[in-house]
């Protein structure tokens, strides 16, 4: 093997069990880490399953919506269910809480971190496949698709959260986009431009180096404790030049800033426990 | 006919007119006492009738919905329609309220709840076949689309009531089950077991035990005024020994004896008054 | 060409460039004076894009769910989402407003409302056709996708919202139909009729008296700046005859004289005000 060959057997790459496992084991861990969470899991273990379910497999259920394909396909595939739903319990419900503590330990979270976004570049991949099938050269519809696939969980977020009782009206992920939200949509509009021939690259290498910088953005994030987004200072320029928004960047490097001081390996606690706080406070005075 | 011939016999019991007459008068009362449904039914006619057939027909949208099917099929079928549509014209705005008084009279709702849970297990296996056509041997797709089919009502009972102008995002269906939603979900793994000849019993005897233990179950409730569901033991059982929990069993006797106080005849109104209450008070201090 | 001519030359009319450009500009204009629209534009330009395809294309997207069909399928057409998108970058981020200006000018506001009625013939009798071609002479089927498809930008109008981070579960347009969607409603159960035979007149001519009353009516209204829907007399004679509701003629004038003082070209905006006024009076309060 040589080293042009990489990018090649890596597209090659079989995501189940492993990689598919640490999908699973990242998503259920960022579950417990939402406010309420554990409390829902002691109340009505259906409802938490249904949610780690959601957050497994929210990009699938999402896409799925969007082509009018059956939404509970995901669970026809067996094994996969019974290893999201092994993970979910061993997270949830072991003695002593040994699993999440085992893989709360930062090496580990980062291994697994690392293997989660591999899963992103072959769900947004899937995605415009599936979309391509269904209408052909129809790019925005790939790239709606493609988003959807890898971020499913991220843009279903109200919905979810509904299950578990908790409704938050007044933000949602087009509002107020996460980091990994972003960056699947700007993988989306790349693998469609890639697709429809417009982006002289070869597939295997697309997929090479869009993982290799989802990673590496990620461990960064984790290790570096920043919720700056890489992309802010285009964002900004972007904003400047078509929408004509002058204080954006200043104000999402004031919230990087303030958020890198809380806890910032999990994506949206810190802003997520403000709000409870807020509300909390709300319902005392207005009891 | 001899006696061994009843389950067969019975497992053919067509439900086109007389049962499903009973599930929509059932359906159509429930809704009647939920609390402003009466409010409704004077603003807004529109609303008042979609949030019936949302009652009467919810378990066959939410399955459609599920297997990526139209979920305005039931509209087509015009003798369910017309008959449900009657009915809820005459619970709502039939003069001086003589269809509702007339079958709130005790003997008579016992017999439209009873026949209501009949149509349940054909509601069910119903549900499982339709899954089982679509995906090959999908064991958990056949439970959750027998369950949605025979307890939709409920399970959407959150989007029903956003028709009506109530949102109550902090409970729903999956996070606090009430009983009609437990029993369904235990019959649909029953039929599903069945099906895939993991349970060894003729279909038309599970259909007969089942249906009877419904029936039996449901009058029993209605006529001791107890919320205590049956299966609180077994509940408690698995709580703790698959998810450690130990204070769930005296909570839910707790809760039980609470609402036998009130009218414990319909399903949810007592908790929801409650719930009412607290959200008038709110409002009075915050206007 | 002479005189009985012009219906049929009329039901010919192409939609495309000219008359979907004028409901593209209406239905951006009308997001726009939704309170807190300017706001989401300028804090997330993807929201602000999301929710003005959802009031171009809601009745697309709500007819596509209603019939199992991809809800993403108005993606595929490039050139509306093209002339949408660019109406939509114009109205909200042209250097000094001139575009929204432009059009607010009354004589060319009238216009655009005019030619957006027309489109709603068009968008009603292509819904009722899509329906029957999927459900053979299932007239509810039809009324209800030919309804969907006419007034979809209103019917999801609480989803729509939801994208801006705006909740009102409090009202819907089922719950208080506004004017257009009445209007639709009485269209597609005309159309429906006309289309099953059961109303002796040819539909060119249907096509042409309807769309000539749609105009005239929204022309009217918004020259009179009156709320007061023309059905009034008729919805006070029916809610009597067939609901047994007495007050609702007088609570309906009320309500018209009461917003006649506002600005009612736009068509939701004095009530949304109201509501908005009376969430901020109860947030400052519960702060």
């Amino acid at each position: 093997m040589e080293l042009w060959q990489v990018p090649l057997l890596f597209s090659r790459l079989p995501m189940f069990p492993f990689f598919d496992l640490a999908h699973y084991v990242a998503s259920v861990m960022a579950l417990k880490e939402q406010r309420g969470a554990v409390e829902v899991s002691v109340q009505s273990p259906v409802a938490c399953w249904f949610s780690a379910m959601l957050y497994c497999f929210g990009g699938s259920v999402l896409s799925s919506l969007m082509l009018a394909e059956p939404p509970v396909a995901f669970l026809a595939k067996g094994a996969n269910i019974l290893l999201a739903s092994s993970v979910w319990y061993l997270v949830f419900y072991c003695p002593q809480d040994i699993f999440y503590r085992c893989f709360a330990f930062l090496p580990l979270r980062l291994l697994v971190a690392g293997m989660k976004e591999v899963t992103r570049t072959w769900k947004i991949t899937a995605g415009i496949e599936h979309a391509d099938s269904h209408f052909k050269d129809a790019w925005l519809v790939m790239v709606a698709v493609g988003w959807a696939r890898g971020a499913g969980g991220g843009l279903i977020s109200n919905f979810e959260q509904l299950v578990r009782g908790v409704w938050k009206p007044e933000t949602n992920e087009l509002l107020k986009m996460s980091y990994p939200v972003k960056v699947t949509l700007v993988g989306a509009v790349l693998f469609t431009l890639q697709r429809s021939q417009y982006f002289p690259i070869a597939r295997h290498n697309l997929v090479f180096l869009y993982t290799v910088f989802l990673v590496v953005s990620k461990v960064t994030m984790m290790l570096t404790r920043s919720a700056t987004s890489p992309f802010a200072p285009f964002e900004a320029a972007l904003g400047h030049m078509f929408f004509g928004l002058q204080k954006t960047p200043s104000k999402v490097k004031g919230e990087g800033a303030a958020s890198s001081n809380g806890s910032p390996v999990c994506d949206r606690s810190s802003s997520e426990q403000h709000q409870d706080g807020v509300k909390k406070r709300q319902s005392k005075k207005t009891e």
